[in-house]
């Protein structure tokens, strides 16, 4: 509060220039002369005004966020992640939600309020490459997720192949033999789309298993009914799996619930494992046990992309970043007994 | 795409001063011309340009949604209700979080990105009425919840105190006596701001029970831990409660994991209501009883009155909305065999 730039220029004893060079994170600074105007501006207390600095440069310091459903708390943990990271580069965040529709994903990456936005990141279900070409340069993008594009944009997203397979290995290490997977969806055959069941396959297959597509379910949504109902399909044709790994965590509580409601005990009858890390999943009767994205993380690389191209400072070739994960087992497969 | 305001004027027999008037909602055109217009923009398929016309207006088409925390389910199902109904007047949400901190609420109310929104829905928690003056009035703020404010603000809130008298009045009807209230916060005394507290004391005191301090414990925040770590200490100093009444269902799902771990049975040693409504409740290995105010109306009535007011066609006085809800009567009060 009223400590200016000049004052921090004087008491570091550089011109105004070079310290409006260091607030901005412009390239071309010495580290020397960073740490020097970063300790007067730490001693000043000198907090720069970037909401009026991002008007002064024609921007309007939000970004938007598009998702395919808030009310899936997987999302909802990562836009308020995002929310928190933006707020550190004095970004407010515009969220969005697209309900997993083609035609809304291709508006919202097309320009979508372009006008009040400065940047825009991305999570898609139906876009395809195509999709992405001839939208307008000046607003940047950066895709998170699952799904991978032949497009020149940086890409956050966990290693979902690797993750799933260290799923699938933690059931095969308890012995389990017979493990269903819920939650695929179809009409993406072409691309490497559904990394989370091409895991489920290889780790099988490593494992000496034939993949049994019996024991894979298409799902309409990746709700919690939606598991529900892809569990009650799978036992109602017979089909009685000693684990079952599903797509996201919302669907494994969904089997649960049927699981449960059909006197089957979890994990003694049917084990079960899911993927997000949601924190229904910590809080159900039976605690569930999953793949744990490193939330912060991916917000985080979004946002700093994000930034960086904003600033003018990015590397010119997009980048694909793989921000880390973690199986966390629970209850749910490992019993409580462990 | 390619009708014109014209086309329509043409194809209605009226001017296209007319067919504007009603397109954009205004006032003093009788509902015959009104409908003999609508008759004309049905047939031709004409879509209004309505984002150009927000920046012809001096306006970003953008309004501003800020809940305490995206991470409680209720407030991200909420969030999405209300990017539903802004979707229907062509209105884009900002959605931020406060993390239920005064400062925030402040920051927010007092004219939070001001420069590109056009109007704001606040839910808040520890905002002070005197927070309320002094701010930017041309931009309308509608406030949501349980939270009373001598304010001349538009405001949506569910009748707490009555929602709360019904979920206590069937735990009474189940043959509960000894009922605890889990949630509530210290520093509220002064102004009628535990609604749902105060349903618990008022449908005791109307069934001759004296209601029990003993058997209130305070929590931290509403999440799923608050609510574990309530429950537990309750039980850890003695207190065995017949029934367990949650400020809301994240708490309520906390309490229940506790009950669960410590080898009680719900609801046979314990029945357990909530408030919210949120989906996981729907999905717990014993669903939860829970009251669930209509949050598709709170949204639309919260869009409606900001659009109002940003139309320049509301009561000038401010208005108090209360949606509707309803007790959903689950096994975690009535058991499997109801």
């Amino acid at each position: 509060m009223g400590v200016s730039l000049k004052d921090v220029a004087q008491r570091a004893g550089v011109s105004v220039k070079t310290v409006s060079n260091v607030v901005n994170s412009y390239p071309h600074v010495t580290p020397q002369m960073r740490a020097r105007v970063q300790k007067a501006i730490d001693e000043l207390g000198y907090r720069p005004n970037l909401t009026a600095r991002h008007l002064r440069k024609g921007r309007t310091g939000i970004i938007a966020l598009a998702v395919p459903e808030l009310g899936n708390p997987y999302f909802a943990e990562l836009a308020g992640a995002v929310i928190d990271a933006a707020a550190r580069h004095d970004y407010t965040v515009l969220v969005d939600h697209t309900a997993g529709r083609r035609e809304r994903e291709i508006h919202v990456s097309q320009g979508f309020s372009s006008h009040v936005i400065d940047g825009l990141i991305l999570s898609p279900i139906h876009l395809e490459t195509e999709d992405l070409t001839g939208r307008d340069e000046t607003v940047p993008l950066v895709l998170l997720g699952e799904r991978e594009y032949e497009a020149p944009y940086d890409h956050i997203a966990i290693d979902n192949v690797a993750a799933a397979r260290e799923a699938v290995r933690h059931l095969l290490s308890l012995g389990h033999r017979r493990i269903a997977f819920l939650g695929s969806r179809t009409g993406h055959e072409r691309q490497p789309a559904h990394m989370r069941l091409r895991g489920w396959r290889e780790e099988l297959v490593a494992a000496g298993i034939e993949p049994d597509e019996a024991l894979v379910v298409v799902t309409d949504g990746y709700g919690r009914a939606d598991g529900a109902a892809a569990m009650a399909a799978l036992l109602d044709r017979g089909e009685r799996p000693d684990a079952v790994f599903a797509y996201n965590d919302l669907i494994a509580i969904g089997a649960m619930r049927t699981l449960t409601e059909r006197g089957l005990r979890i994990p003694e009858d049917v084990a079960v494992a899911g993927f997000d890390d949601i924190e229904d999943g910590r809080f159900c009767a039976v605690p569930l046990t999953t793949i744990s994205p490193d939330k912060s993380a991916i917000a985080r690389l979004a946002v700093d992309r994000l930034t960086a191209r904003l600033t003018g400072q990015p590397p010119a070739e997009p980048r694909r970043e793989r921000p880390g994960h973690r199986l966390v087992i629970r209850d749910s497969t490992a019993g409580r007994s462990r």
